[in-house]
């Protein structure tokens, strides 16, 4: 029988800026237990790392140029979108969904202009985020406790009005749990095949971050997981030849 | 500051079958709080609503016929999922997705064969789950605790491999949380506008049901929310006319 979850939002973190060491930080804040799983916002991730770019810096191209005049967009942001992305999966009005150089696909291929100072600078997404989470299941694992960890981002979906937390990076726990070949208890195969947990530990873990309030990490307790060093978020990056929607 | 969550799964429910109460089968089972939120899978909403079809009783078109004798599939089922649906989305190679009567995009109009009983009854998704969510509520509200009800089914989605579970129905809570016109601590307008805070609750509460277990209801204590009877999915279901997927 699966028991109760426990989801906590770490409070008292400062702002975030290059350099930090989150894994510390956090586990100053709260007090960790093997098994817990620290679900991460990309966005302090990349402030961590450091993946501000300076406007100022970024030379628009004419493409860039000519659709950011069209919408009334900073073509410098458009240029660093655009730089964020392997392909334009729908750009249609002022909306531009990308296929960022991860394999993820989303509005504005993740970039953050919502707390930039003054808008000359703009976050992007971590460069690994499934690298940005090892370090820190590493950097928890030096500091005594063994624990997952999820990146996430905020992403909208076709079809569903509000946008919900998925996860971008993982370590140690395995996003998708299998269902396949199982029966159940009238020996019928699942209709459901693979679960895809990391996302639904992502969103759990918005329920108590919230998009408001300053609190970046939440640590979820009692989930059971088995360490697969291997993990990575590739599993559920759906190959293009699978996808109707792409 | 927010505060924890937990999220309860319910165990020692019974085989639901059609006309048993689910909410007082839950509240005979595990203690609950004003302000619980009950997330309850859609799966044993349709058995207790008596959804179940008889595969004898359908007369396949032709349509469905050629297409099921194509794909080695049962011409009923795939009447059924037809009949359950106002437009095929995609329809490539032996995959349907399509755009149920209630306006949610998902594989096969949500039918579900898996524990139909020597495949001889299917189970369609409840006809209007937002009114299920509501009498739960309501029948709760009977028992003397103020709870909001959450219906769930497990959906895939584009792009990403790996299904969650979602919201189809709701009652007495927001399934959107709306952050327009709010601002960072910097003074910038937040990048994510509105949280489907409904499927995060689904997405969470699959963490302690899983799929293949026995656990169809869990309760999420600790989340905050005004009661609002008025609460729908209908601002969840895009306008076509707003969609780039349909």
């Amino acid at each position: 029988m699966p028991a109760a979850l426990t989801i906590i939002p770490v409070d008292g973190l400062p702002e975030i800026e290059s350099g930090h060491d989150i894994a510390a930080l956090v586990a100053d804040r709260i007090e960790l237990f093997d098994g817990d799983i620290v679900v991460i916002t990309s966005k302090i991730v990349s402030k961590a790392e450091g993946c501000a770019i300076e406007l100022a810096t970024v030379e628009p191209s004419g493409f860039a140029t000519e659709w950011a005049e069209r919408w009334e967009k900073d073509p410098r942001v458009v240029e660093v979108v655009l730089r964020q992305s392997q392909r334009i999966v729908r750009q249609i009005g002022p909306v531009l969904i990308t296929e960022t150089h991860h394999g993820f696909v989303c509005a504005n291929s993740g970039v953050d202009q919502s707390s930039s100072g003054a808008h000359e600078r703009i976050l992007v997404l971590p460069s690994d985020p499934d690298a940005s989470a090892r370090r820190s299941r590493a950097r928890f694992a030096e500091l005594g406790v063994d624990v997952g960890v999820v990146v996430t981002d905020t992403f909208g979906r076709p079809w569903r009005e509000g946008q919900t937390d998925i996860a971008i990076g993982v370590a140690g726990i395995n996003p998708l749990l299998s269902y396949i070949g199982q029966q159940d208890p009238h020996g019928h195969e699942f209709r459901v095949q693979e679960i895809c947990v990391a996302d639904e530990l992502a969103a759990a873990s918005e329920l108590v971050k919230g998009n408001t309030s300053r609190v970046p990490v939440a640590v979820i307790r009692g989930y059971e997981w088995e360490a697969d060093e291997s993990a990575s978020m590739a599993p559920v990056i759906r190959d293009s030849s699978r996808d109707l929607f792409r």
